[in-house]
């Protein structure tokens, strides 16, 4: 008998189910479901641009990728049987949580809120909060600075409490409505075991970790005194959220007959707990000591791991420390950038002239051809990669994006390499700062979208690390590292695998590496030194610099790399 | 008998032929000639970005501008006889040196010299001799400041020696095949009076004065011992240019027979001597004491006058101070931005999609609507307008643009309106410079195709500066100005005006203005010390900010913008 398992991935625009042949990792069936609600699922505020909110209807609406998948993976072998997928994981986008009530029925789907943009869930890339944010800094760094110590230094507007003190304040109803907030990695899992109330619902430490400040040394959540100061709402918040968070090796239930009916999988399945999917994207990249693996999308995840009873120091500006939140028995460590993709999206959406093609993907594609024509410098401009603000190293959303060099002839695929740098430079910025603090990178292995598709990003990032770049197998590593928990969550006995590491070792590879030009790396560690008198400049406080040498150095370099053609 | 005049404007891209009546001031008659040869008349060199070449042979074939006028004008007045025309004037762009053979033939007519760039005309946008630039700065600086301190404090790349050094060095036998070198607005005079040859062509104090280091003061141009620092074939040059140099109010010659009898105009009519086009503009827009003439085009010059005998101190960072260069007996002061029309052109060619039009008048009128609908600040945006250096108050022309504080979100039509308030913030910048060394702005009459058609950006201005914005009456005060002084060169009893001032009152006049709109002024007050920190911190040597604040501000500002809405 054939042994498979399921990974549901719910992205920022859509979701996604994966059914992964457990004896050697095949990629069986795959299918996406678009989020149907707002903007490419994104319900915006025109007078707010830091607005970012979902439908939870979208959400459950999603489980037809899961029948989509199984009707694929019959067409592919037709002995497929779906009682054969012995477990079920779940990754999705972080923080988003999402304000239920007391029978775990999201604000958003009850008539008195359809129309609230606050009853929704609240998508991981929401910046409204960025006030509470900087208070919450304020208010951890005088009284609880240990708090602090395992998320950066700096606590963000993207995350758990931040957002909930933002609905305290602009939107007293649905707080005072909602009996609890869930974060979506735990939603999911909880409806198709059908256990949505807040008090049965089993919670990540993933996302309560990362995000909620939740740690097993000091009792879990942040304290009510500490929650109090914020709001006492929020203190007496605490008592229905949740005092325990477990790893997703563990199960968050079974299915449940309800579900396993409509989705024509077997009742009882187990379901592992929910976690962020970067982190489960760095386990089916095949995550270890040593790796980082990086997600790369609309933003990017870089995750690394390291074993739970090593010493290891707090690093700044790193989003988060959480023992168990990619690896069980293992320190995951996370950084990231907050956007990547989407900065070439908003790019090639308002600024590309049509010379370069009609639709986005021949827009891309002649970008990406004539950029590659380029030798780095050649176009002598710089940029900041900040147009989303900056996650890593500064956690910080009050910045905006920056380029600078452009002459009365600069042209948009010079832009596009420039603004491909700029997330390379910012990249590497993660990746000094994380060696710095004594956790060294020894192999790099990417994923996502822009990894598989984007082979002048990947060459660039090369050049600009000076390291290789591995390219990870799979095209779904997100949905395959749930998977992965979702069989190591059913039992040894039935899936095979006791352990995420004895899986990886059968599912995970790397088929592809980018090697730095050594040429290439010269010119780009004399750009990133420019790069980084402007990361500080406008990112720190403590810079004391000067800045009139940039535009002449840039333009030195455009002339010496010019000559060389 | 009716009395016109004839002003002939050579421009970037193209030249143009006004014939003004003498008695009220009508246009009557205009016609445009688009330089043939280059992209819109500039030769380029792809793996020079600096490179801006002409084709002298253009400037010539220009002369069919007058007989298309002469054409429009009979069929508009059927009694026109264009003998009537008493005079003509001649402004040209500069600093655009020609090399010339002995008899006055421009090299790049002769055929070994046809494929040369180095023998063409070296227009004034032209920055390859940057080097050579900021050697004569050091050298001048060391041995003779007084040649500086007329010009700024800074010789730039775009101006005369600079060329010439540079055309040495890099096409020695182009150089060594000059028998001189002739500015563009000194050769079109010549042509037409028959007087081509080095020796007996009269040269303009605005070119000589502005661009060449020439004054009467210190005996002409740079003495030879200063010339031979730079290379010894420069000081043996100098007997082959000219040791006297005279304000417009001149005449350059008389119409030749040849010239008169092709064009079908008056053997012996008087040609004044030539100027360059933002001075004549300045004239033509009616300038006085008091008055900030802005010629507002693909670049912008700043034009002020103050009468010689009053004292003046010198302005760091303004192009220069002039005897005679605009009005006969006032220093004309000469200030300008590298670029303001031609950023806007860049942008819309190379970064506006078409969904804001098919071609680029469309695209500009929907972004000039689009942008008119935001108020100050609400993009969060904030741009440095030196995509072409920066003329005044910097005189570096190895600056290039910056634009800051975009989103995800930014579109095209907010950068569109950051660029026009960027170039209004380098506007106030040279205003705020003038003033501060003692001569006061009470009047600004701007003229130029930007001033004519740009609605917005004129309101932009005057709400930028908190000053109003006067339109010009006239559409084409460059010409207009080289009419002027056509008809005063050619004496009262031909043209009935004596002087340049008694023509102004009758030809020149303002028909409209925009006035600052206070909430919007106090806006632009902020982002003005936003500017000038982004200026001084990239421009200077001297800063010793911090910059840590400027995105932080601007996102602030925008959040306020957005509510009011």
């Amino acid at each position: 008998m054939k042994r498979y398992a399921l990974g549901l991935d719910y992205g920022t625009n859509s979701c996604r189910s994966l059914i992964v042949d457990l004896d050697d990792g095949t990629e069986l069936a795959s299918s996406v479901f678009p989020y149907p609600s707002g903007g490419m699922g994104i319900c915006l505020d025109p007078r707010e641009p830091n607005l970012a909110r979902q439908n939870p209807q979208d959400y459950i609406d999603g489980f037809s990728s899961i029948t989509a998948a199984i009707d694929q993976a019959k067409q592919i072998r037709s002995d497929f049987n779906p009682h054969e997928i012995v477990g079920i994981g779940v990754d999705t986008t972080g923080s988003t949580p999402i304000p239920v009530n007391r029978e775990g029925t999201p604000l958003a789907m009850l008539p008195e809120f359809k129309d609230s943009l606050d009853a929704k869930a609240w998508l991981w890339k929401d910046h409204t909060s960025h006030t509470e944010a900087a208070e919450i800094t304020e208010l951890a760094s005088t009284i609880r600075p240990k708090y602090l110590a395992k998320c950066g230094g700096t606590y963000s507007s993207e995350w758990f409490w931040s957002k909930l003190l933002h609905c305290r304040r602009v939107a007293p109803k649905v707080f005072t409505a909602a009996h609890s907030f869930v974060e979506l990695c735990d939603y999911v899992p909880a409806v198709l075991a059908g256990k949505t109330r807040p008090e049965e619902i089993v919670r990540g430490v993933c996302a309560a970790g990362h995000k909620a400040m939740y740690n097993a040394q000091w009792g879990g959540l942040p304290d009510k005194e500490f929650l109090a100061k914020l709001d006492p709402e929020l203190a007496n918040l605490r008592d229905r959220l949740y005092s325990k968070a477990v790893p997703s090796d563990q199960q968050a239930g079974r299915l449940s007959q309800k579900w396993a009916d409509k989705l024509g999988l077997k009742a009882g399945t187990a379901i592992a707990v929910g976690a962020f999917d970067a982190h489960m994207g760095g386990v089916g990249a095949g995550i270890k000591e040593g790796t980082l693996a990086k997600i790369l999308g609309t933003s990017t995840c870089d995750m690394m791991v390291i074993q739970n009873n090593k010493p290891l120091t707090d690093i700044p500006g790193v989003c988060g420390i959480v023992d168990g939140s990619i690896l069980p028995g293992y320190f995951g460590i996370e950084a990231g950038q907050s956007a990547v993709g989407d900065i070439f999206l908003w790019f090639v959406h308002h600024l590309v002239p049509n010379t370069y093609g009609r639709n986005v993907d021949t827009r891309f594609r002649k970008l990406g051809k004539m950029a590659a024509m380029q030798k780095p410098g050649e176009h002598g401009l710089l940029a900041l990669d900040w147009n989303n603000g900056n996650r890593t190293i500064l956690v910080d959303v009050r910045l905006s994006g920056l380029l600078l060099g452009q002459t009365l002839h600069t042209e948009a695929h010079e832009i596009y390499r420039a603004l491909i740098e700029a997330t390379a430079f910012g990249a590497l910025t993660i990746i000094k700062r994380i060696e710095e603090y004594g956790v060294p990178v020894q192999e790099i292995v990417n994923c996502g979208g822009l990894a598989q598709k984007n082979k002048l990003l990947m060459q660039i990032y090369a050049d600009v690390t000076g390291r290789p770049m591995k390219i990870s197998s799979s095209d779904q590593t997100c949905a395959l590292g749930a998977a992965i928990f979702g069989a190591v969550a059913a039992g040894k006995e039935l899936s095979g695998y006791g352990t995420v590491g004895e899986s990886q070792k059968v599912l995970c590879s790397t088929k592809k590496q980018y090697k730095p030009i050594a040429g290439n790396h010269e010119v780009y560690r004399q750009m990133y030194k420019l790069y980084r008198e402007l990361h500080d400049a406008f990112g720190t406080a403590s810079w004391s610099g000067k800045l009139n040498n940039v535009m002449k150095d840039l333009i030195a370099l455009r002339e010496k790399q010019r000559l060389l053609k």
